[in-house]
């Protein structure tokens, strides 16, 4: 998979500037990517990137002038990039399952779309339907009623509960558990007795969930993750929580019951978020933080309990210059004990 | 699923204050519980809870007077409560697989009891125990030796180890791991050597365990849930640990080698407890604190170290306010060079 | 398991002193001993460790004297203690399958080595190469093109894609994923698309990986693990990270994107590490850490941001301490009031 940087401007109608011989191995965003990778630029507040980036070439607007990298000028940054990655996709595509092997074992009313395809060992309960082209791999459970859409792609050894709605293009990997009982107890004399949780979950379209990720359904109605939203692995997400579109959940996340998390949210690596809450849309949560107030739209929010980020940043650095404050106290405390000594003198 | 509240109060032989016509369809904990649930209060104590729930109704004792929600009076809510919530998850109840899939492998000398459900895929090796009217659903895994309960249920893709000891009525769901070998090495000339993880897992009755959560086995010896005890998603229990009864593990939670958790404890979602200490009965631990020495019993402790709550709170409330410290501190500093101005004038 | 020390001591060619009879039932390092246990001690500096150890029996070298505790000397304590373990570990083997079980799947041109194990339901897909005497347990699934060493043993439920490649001796407990896709996608027009993830995971030999663990592969290229490597349960492994050799990642520890780990390195429960940096050789992160920049060979670290542990205990010495210093800073600021109106009189 190398590509002249000249070839891939042929694919989307675009003008080199630059070397057109360079070898193109990769796509990537500006910020992440490699050498060999070609990435886009179509936000001018981001130019200065274009020095930054260790992208060996960017495809820009037609405007730019004098770039110091190789790039290809297009009408369309964003969507000559789109059909790149599209193509890189295409180029790599592995050798998925097809059709329903012997194996498989599908239950009664079992609705299956086309060119559908179930690995070995795969369990499909009655009354399930699953969309046109949606591959099921090796051992996974799918659980009565519940209903895959189209182009969905489940990995090896996921369980998926009964009642569950899963939208098109769905991406699940292996490990993943979903609509698993929310953690409802109620404390009668003592003893933890199980609250009923007889909601469930529902999942929309172009939905990527990583690895051994557990959604709980919802103790009544559903537990929701909108679509386009990613989720990492290893990701807690308990009951009746509803997160909305295109949002990014790192790995590790865990966020409890009822929460609310808006459109376009990032909550980072390891951060945790207490139940009945709400995240406003585009907010971003820094790695590691704990959140245990709501938190407004467009804001970025860090630390342990989670605070807007520039009092964070501030209070930080306030707490790391900790030991030069108590060294400045000291002094001063000295000075006044002079002053004092100096006033009885007089 | 919808009763009206005249209709639970039969179920109860509870007498209704307010409106009998109210249909509730479902139950809940007095804070946690929203419109259309039913809730009980039986600690006078939280009377003013009354005012606060979201609950539409809730069961009381038989004093209570001029209720500002519909009530149902009873000689004893607590026990009418527990009557409706199991009322409700026996209406729920969702069709488990029935008798032995032909496709269930079952070793040699496995004795199963009367009503036993083995679920396609599953395998069960050789001298296992299993209980009357316990489910192990497909794709699960029962290692040699294993006994499990009566009426236990064991979701899809559950892998349990040889020689594990299950109670009754436990629920494991799916991607849980149990008696998995402690994490345990000793450094020979640069190298780990593996030490022998021999020991097992004893799970009390009534435990719940959550999806993806693992559970090692221990060195030697045992590693040991309590009776009553609930498991949420994604925690790790360590070789060696012992769990006490009736405590909640939230998501996330770590627990390290050989460390003992009381009864009634509380760890609250991604709270890290290192190994060998203890924490007593009673104690909670609020969210993501790192536990590193021991917690007395009836403490609440926060923080990272974590420390009793009242400590902690003061010290996060200086921590929060230390930009205005910083201020004050250089005022002090100002006023004391012109003190020493002045001085030096006289 | 008994033996006496006078019998471990033959296996050994040592010389007991003290009580040749005391039963030892198992090994361990000396820290983490409980009675009944062997350990052994080769660097003189941990000598005042013999008084300390909860272990009752230590092996040591040639030349110590008057040992407060029943010894075995030996000439050389370490490669006896390794011949102890390896006895201990035998003693105990449990009986794993063996051979290829008729419902084993195995796909075109899959390569099994002499007395290689598949248990049932395990799916081998097409072209895959397993080792001699390696074990893959029940309803494990192996992807295309992965190579495994010899002598391997998968637990039952792991699942592990396409083109991977695992050493010889290699442990992998169950539900552990290796070579789910990388995290990486690219927001064009609002929408996240994702980066093809189409490199692979190289995993050395004597790796140990825990339950429930997920290691991504690589966007291009490979994520790598080192020779040697011990990995704890719930760990995150993100595409593109390199852990070097003999490191220790310990339950619940997450590792970012592109983010390098040296050599003996230890990464304690629960850390954090953001993507793109690299912890140096030997270096150790205490538990619960947030590591966001580069840490240097040969240092301990800790906290959030993670630290040098000297800085990070004087900052948090300083935070324990702030309710103090508030005092103080209020006295001096009443002294200094006190100085001003002392002044104004004069």
């Amino acid at each position: 998979m190398r590509k002249t940087l000249k070839e891939i401007a042929e694919l989307v109608d675009g003008e080199v500037v630059g070397n057109g011989d360079i070898i193109i191995t990769g796509v990537s965003g500006i910020r992440e990517a490699d050498e060999g990778d070609i990435t886009f630029l179509a936000n001018p507040k981001y130019f200065p990137l274009i020095e930054k980036t260790r992208a060996s070439a960017i495809i820009t607007s037609r405007d730019i002038e004098a770039p110091t990298k190789s790039v290809i000028r297009t009408d369309n940054p964003s969507l000559a990039f789109a059909k790149i990655v599209s193509f890189f996709v295409a180029l790599y595509e592995v050798k998925h399952p097809q059709g329903i092997h012997p194996t498989a074992i599908l239950g009664k009313n079992v609705a299956l779309g086309r060119d559908v395809a179930v690995g070995p060992y795969a369990v499909i309960e009655d009354e399930v339907s699953i969309g046109d082209k949606s591959i099921i791999y090796a051992g996974s459970f799918i659980g009565q009623y519940t209903k895959i859409g189209t182009d969905a792609l489940v990995y090896p050894n996921v369980s998926i509960r009964e009642r569950v709605t899963i939208g098109n293009r769905v991406i699940i990997h292996s490990g993943t558990v979903i609509g698993s009982d929310g953690f409802g107890f109620v404390v009668i004399e003592g003893l933890h007795h199980k609250i009923p949780q007889v909601g469930t979950v529902e999942i929309g379209d172009d939905v990527e969930i990583g690895a051994n990720v557990t959604i709980d359904r919802a103790r009544f109605d559903k537990t929701v993750i909108g679509k386009g939203t990613k989720i990492d692995n290893l990701v807690q997400i308990a009951h009746n929580v509803a997160i909305g579109e295109n949002s990014i959940i790192v790995a590790q996340v865990g966020i409890s019951g009822s929460t609310t998390i808006g459109k376009n949210v990032t909550l980072a690596g390891q951060v945790g978020v207490v139940g009945h809450i709400s995240i406003g849309d585009n907010a971003i949560v820094m790695a590691q933080s704990g959140v245990s107030k709501s938190i407004p739209p467009n804001t970025m929010a860090w630390g342990y309990p989670a605070k807007p980020q520039d009092v964070a940043k501030r209070v930080n650095a306030c707490v790391q210059n900790l030991p030069r404050l108590y060294n400045t106290v000291a002094e001063l405390k000295k000075k006044i004990e002079e002053l004092e000594a100096k006033l009885k003198d007089k």
